[in-house]
């Protein structure tokens, strides 16, 4: 099977343009078949501002409200979307933006309401593999943003991990599949005020002990589960740290496996 | 040689939410290849009123700054972009929403500055005739918005009417291409007062005369101007009307040829 690397970068890393242009330059240099997926994050808290916007939170869950969702395809599917794709094309990568709409990529479905009302949130149903596998054999490199559609006109806010996640799992199918979550962190941390204190294998085992002891806690745990999750639907493995590992070179960062 | 529609829509089309779908619903249904090519227009004053930034205009026109470019690229290349995407997924029209930046489709050069310094708008020097054409032979329906890059990571306003024009002459070359142009009028009006004075055919003779006897004046001038360069350029006839005309029912619209 052919390897194909899929890469979210979070959105720390999207604020500052530095930080940024060292992941764009990085990512880049992948050699082979590449997708990436992005979110936007506090640009989006931004503008929200500027717009004198309340941002809505349940339960520490924003709310995605028409407003809300306007906003986020202005920042997602706009300006961070055609920047980084605009920084791609001045590397020699030749990438293409889409939304879960756009070529019919990602299909979700309204999220229904139990206890909160999320709003105008998606959650995955459906990744069209074969129209990305065309745009890659076409040799372009996706890069998606976190909104996904109904099918029925209706645009979705759908969070970029799961996003990853489900691109990833369609994909391996028919690649053997690479997936990196890039963020601030070099990796799941034994000690997390200790960036020299990566793990860096975790199996599924492993993954059980750390959940029980403590070591993942809080924001790392949704993380971790998606990339099982991941793992279990075919993925050959999951890679967790800064932007840096995408370079052979780098070695400190946590791999993933079942 | 096979048939390929390209089709401008105009700004005030896209503003309303019933023409929109009314323009949406007569798109989806064009048999075979297409292109669709929007502005914005007016939703990015709107933004820009809201955030408080000031339009500058130079001798009648607007000057691009870093901030107008901002708002342009959220609303074009995110918010229309994207809804109109979502809104021709639900017809059965698998569109994907670009940029020029976007699988490289449309180069341009920063405008020279001469009397006047437009700020960030390019001017268009390369159409990816290629990589439009594996989109259309993976049956997706690309869907242009009034923005290109330089290549060199700049993003760049560029006028919707012209990259109607540039698409079509470069894809002239594979394509018998018909080159709409809808907007909020029948045609080129005899008596631009009179909606039923639409001139059914006019040819380049037919053209001078209609300069020469003040029939064409104003912000005609400049859209036949783009018609007849896309003529010389290989395409094989220009319409001008309203959304109506793409259906083959409609006959009440303007046909240019040379």
């Amino acid at each position: 099977m052919k390897k194909l690397n899929i890469v979210k970068v979070g959105g720390n890393i999207i604020e500052s343009e530095d930080d940024l242009n060292a992941f764009l330059d990085a990512f880049a240099k992948i050699a082979g078949p590449k997708i990436l997926i992005h979110g936007g994050g506090k640009a989006a808290n931004h503008l929200a501002d500027r717009l004198g916007l309340e941002v809505k939170m349940t339960q520490g869950r924003r709310i995605t409200d028409a407003e809300t969702l306007e906003v986020i395809t202005m920042v997602y599917g706009g300006k961070v979307s055609k920047n980084i794709v605009a920084g791609l094309q001045s590397r020699a990568c030749n990438a293409i933006g889409l939304s879960g709409a756009d070529g019919n990529t990602i299909l979700s479905v309204l999220r229904p309401v139990r206890e909160v009302d999320f709003g105008f949130v998606g959650d995955v149903i459906e990744v069209n593999a074969k129209t990305i596998d065309k745009l890659i054999n076409a040799e372009i490199t996706p890069v998606f943003c976190a909104i996904t559609h109904d099918g029925k006109g209706q645009l979705l806010n759908t969070n970029a991990d799961t996003i990853a996640c489900e691109v990833a799992r369609a994909m391996s199918k028919k690649y053997e599949v690479t997936l990196n979550y890039c963020f601030e962190k070099a990796g799941v941390l034994q000690d997390i005020s200790d960036e020299n204190s990566v793990i860096k294998e975790i199996d599924k085992e492993a993954y059980a002990k750390l959940i029980k002891n403590g070591t993942i806690a809080d924001g790392m745990l949704p993380k971790l589960h998606n990339c099982f999750y991941a793992l279990d639907g075919g993925v050959q493995q999951v890679r967790l740290g800064k932007p840096s590992m995408l370079s052979e070179a780098e070695t400190n960062y946590t791999t993933l496996h079942l």
